[in-house]
């Protein structure tokens, strides 16, 4: 067995928080690099370490444990959660495995990490937000991971209408748009089946966008009218087959069973309006999530292609030299910047977990709630059933129940 | 009487169209605008002549034609459609009045130039429409003014949609962003009361972007699910009245009885999707109707803040070299270019009612249908009926009757 | 005879200003345009009228006449200086005839407004600015075309510098880059050839971003250092010759004798340092004049092709939400924009010619001295003297003489 | 002694690269995390290990092993490049000191990678790239840090150079803008003081952008014009004294001994154009290094403000679809992309270290001279002595010695 690769430097005094991942694919990297940066970057209170991986192959695993500095790998995720020496779970697998891992990580006592959306349907979320519930008495600690809500641009928007910089909120717009499935000899990953992915754009990036909607403007949305639309019904099956495929037809090709995209448009509590839109098929987009407020006295946008500005308009401004204002968001006195590099020196993806570990670690040292709870989780599934439920009803708008 | 300006100089050869103008405010002054300089930058078939202009204030109605460069003044629109030195009645009064007069004046032997939106109902502007198609045999031609066709950009975007440039069109995404109405001291206008305006956001900007979008895409909406809002129902009264405010309560308020704004999602016949947001609310965009087009081979962009910029990415680069480019529209092989300036020197909004005149002369003078129809104008009228019956009834979706 | 088009209508006890135009390429049809509109946008003391236009050309001047509606024809520049129905002569010709038509005018008792740059040399200006001193003290007024300080958005930059809202200036820098020389096989015209163009890219954008820089500033330049370039030194004759093409070799090749790029760098008299690029060969580059002026408390920035933005930046903002403000300059409380359409409704590059007209009417009627006025064109000649002499003498930092 | 930290895992069987470094504030801060981060995002040939961390200060060095994760430390620099354990040397300190310890971290046997500037003189600079030449034959590698080369952007304009979509070179035009000190109450920094920085905004961000733009022009400068300034001349000393800051005046303030900016042009070997400005004094800019290159069949220009974009002009596409594409460098085809996220989730300034580390550790297995060498760097010190001497010698263009 390999050495722990600590965030932390061993021998500062720092407790450790012992770190056991579930996954280690797309997500599993990028949480890797958050863990093992953390310490390195902010004073932390314990010194996170990367304790386990685990992953159903074993070799697979074991390489993924050496690239990405695990100290050991468990290719069960229930002998994973039942280990002594692990503190925290982080669960990076699809949608469908995280309600099972998350309440037995709870019930043995861990802490968890929950990569969103956090789960596939509202009651694999209500199981979880009550696992979470009463393992908060035992004083165990759950997270859902919406990332981007520790963009250092969008944090400052959130800090900016928290103090009230664009007044009484109108509008929200949203979209996230990349164009991954244009192609349509792009094959059938796990990603396109609803048995593994929950659902398509929706749960993939509406889950996103709804909750940096909500995040940014403060409340809770009331209700939505939506349109789905599966644009390729059928896809050429993978060579390497994800599991679970059953509807497979003669021709090599199988049935996608999710959306492809995904628009709705609500009502927030205050009466404030807002429209979404969720695709893969926006040519030329890449990860174009959008987010614009309109407030009585003011305005923020945020494009997650140009991460490291934050583009504000202050509607009190004489009318002669109102303008938007593009701030780049690399100030020592925005959100986690003080630890960061000199104005200019911009962030990237990845950093977003960095900053997810360090606010974690701090709520784990201090024994808070860490935001996004699984309640939030829950409540972002609510608003994704409701889509659902309005795009089956013919658009009706329907309420998002409490 | 003053001697009628002549867009192009008396004495060319040319035989004259002789346009009489009803209403002055700012639509007229960009119609005066256009006809004035369409036969100065284009080489017209015709000779436009700004003949008379009709308003019911006599004293402003002479110093509009004074200051626009009007022949004569009429103050009752009827005898400005009966006049025999009047070839052409262009219609730039509220949406409330534009049947009347364009029924009248195809009666009388006119071809009708009418402003946005059509009608204020879809029985008036079927009645229109019927009078168009009648007309039409008599050899008499009617147009409505959806001039944000004729920004060079939107008009190459249409052309390269032509040439094949974006392929399977999969979404459109369109908004026209303003934010006049932002302050509740704004006072209580004729474009906010139903009975002259029609509608409020709706009519005022969700015309052109449903006419746009339309255009754009060379298809039509099927149906739409829609939610809009007032969201500052008193507002205080104009100093100077306008006409027809009943409801005026004790307070020197009235009530605004239009949408503030208007959200609506939609298919196309295609099956493509389309969503659209049409406010008054938008704290800092001024005029911002930006569109988007995403298809399997390609995307278009246009944002009317920065009129001669047209955004293209070309699916088919690899994608080492791939990214949406900023064409500017200024080049002689640009629609419209050629005779205006060197690339680089850009156009303005008036330009398109410049355009808008150029057109139409030549479709006087060639006999053609000019686009813009009154049958497309009656077309997005039903899209708008269809967007405020689903707003009406929960949101459902809504199919547009053809 | 054609009736003179007038900007103001007949008839409306306003004196008329009676302008004769000589030259009617690209510059003529803009101040065309420029005369004819301003008096029906803007509401002026006198009511400016396209009297004469001349051109050598006796068929191409009246064809001219009858486009851009001038009344009467002059193929004799002589003869239109010397009418007596004309007030004020407007010159469009190549910089080599200013000098003598300016003078001859002036003498003849007219005003004048001269096309940039003012002359081909320090000694025509000179001249000139003698010429313009004298007619002062007859009430005659000369001003130089300096149409850039009349984008809206210069003219709020240059209103915000007086304002003081940049403080202290320590940088300047401007480049006006275009690309219709790129391409080798471009012919020979008048433009590339010293005896009638003066220069080459110097004179032609040089001119500008001197003037519109030392005009933002607010100050001069005391020095120069400069390099010049001429790519390529052969190109094809035009099919139809320009006039005095003196050196053709047998490949049916001509000479370029005038500079295709221009650098230079400065010193301003407060000490601020200024940096210059004019060039025809940047590809992709239309009309892109930008300048950015960095002063102790804040900047400024502005760009051609986006003619109407500025760009702000206030430094005394707090840092967490400064940033650089894209300012639609489309306000009633911009400059020249009351006039003009509702905010976010921009302007194009001709109305940089209506201003022009509407501010030399406003000279004219209220007696003042118009800005730029020939010593200031005179000035700039004097730099671009500077840089010429500096670029044949290795770049040694040359003072402008005063 | 702590564990050693290992961008590659333990165990894995490839052989190590020993680091020591000497200096551990910014830029030992970056460099550290590139070291970290470089095996575990790339598949390297060999394992980097941080063994030690070299500073004067004992609590200070120790600490900053800790938070950055070095194994050992050492306080004076000459024990550290005679270890054993140490296989390369990497010199973060400021200019003055690189030349003594480059020279003997090779005459130890070390590789090393030395920050940018190579030195603080051509003196110092040709001792280092001689000893590097020796070093060489002796089987050990010198690299100097210019990682700007190493954003992707960049990298990838370097490629499309060398694939000749730009064609023949005719303009580069380069700026670094920040604005740190703009404020004449910053204190006076070891960065101001000549005989610590060598030079001011010069050496500092001119050495960049001169290495940049020979890296993507793919030649050498021939010639260079300048001016420098220093517009603060007085500044107050820093809390905790910088060292030997000598002059020192009764009011507590120090005199600024380097330039506060320096705008240059010059000739490239082949005749095209450049033009370069560094300065700290451009409000608003933080980190602007804006490089634009012109050829006869296209541009590419880069902002490191937004630096995953790369903007491309290809000369050569037919004018009516022709523009500045925005290419969002973040595709698997992209330089140094493959290892990192999906398209559209952007990198950020630290991962210039990461494949600076890269490319090294490449460079070292596989025993090729690394780019940029110390022969380069020590070219850009000739550059940047040409523009100190042209600016002492009035502007005059002086030539670069070879």
């Amino acid at each position: 067995m390999a050495q722990p690769q600590q965030s932390d430097g061993a021998g500062t005094g720092k407790p450790p928080l012992r770190v056991g991942m579930v996954g280690y694919a797309f997500m599993g990297a990028a949480h890797s690099q958050g863990w093992r940066t953390a310490g390195r970057v902010f004073d932390l209170p314990m010194s996170p370490e990367l304790a386990v991986v685990c992953g159903r192959d074993a070799i697979g695993v074991r390489a993924a444990a050496d690239r990405h500095g695990w100290a050991d790998t468990e290719t069960d995720w229930r002998a994973l959660v039942e280990r002594d020496d692990v503190d925290l779970v982080d669960i990076c697998t699809p949608g469908d495995s995280h309600a099972e891992i998350a309440v037995a990580a709870l019930a043995a006592g861990k802490h968890v990490l929950c990569e969103k959306p956090l789960a596939n349907t509202v009651a694999e979320a209500e199981a979880m937000a009550d696992a979470a519930e009463q393992a908060w008495h035992q004083g165990r600690l759950a997270m859902v991971g919406f990332n981007y809500r520790r963009v250092p641009a969008t944090a400052l928007a959130r800090r900016m209408v928290t103090e009230d910089r664009i007044g009484t909120l109108r509008h929200v717009r949203v979209t996230y748009l990349q164009d991954w499935l244009v192609d349509p000899a792009f094959p059938l990953t796990w990603r396109l089946r609803r048995e593994q992915a929950g659902s398509g754009s929706l749960g993939d990036l509406g889950a996103h966008i709804v909750d940096l909607a909500q995040y940014l403007a403060g409340e809770r949305l009331a209700g939505v009218s939506a349109l789905t639309e599966t644009f390729v019904r059928q896809r050429p099956l993978p060579t390497a087959p994800a599991g679970g495929l059953a509807t497979v037809d003669a021709t090599g090709t199988g049935q996608v069973t999710v959306d492809d995209a995904a628009l709705f448009t609500g009502r927030f509590a205050s009466g404030a309006l807002a429209s979404f839109e969720a695709t893969r098929y926006a040519t030329g987009r890449k990860n174009a999530l959008r987010i614009e407020l309109n407030g009585e006295r003011g305005s923020l946008a945020f494009d997650l292609e140009r991460l490291n500005e934050l583009s504000y308009h202050d509607g009190t401004e004489p009318r002669a030299h109102a303008g938007f204002r593009r701030i780049l968001v690399t100030e020592p006195d925005h959100p986690y910047l003080d630890a960061w590099w000199p104005p200019g020196h911009g962030l990237g993806y990845e950093h977003t977990f960095v900053h997810q570990a360090r606010d974690l670690v701090h709520a784990v040292a201090e024994g808070r709630t860490p935001e996004p709870s699984f309640a939030d989780g829950l409540q972002v599934q609510r608003v994704l059933a409701a889509v659902e439920e309005s795009a089956e009803k013919n658009s009706v708008y329907t309420l998002i129940t409490a």
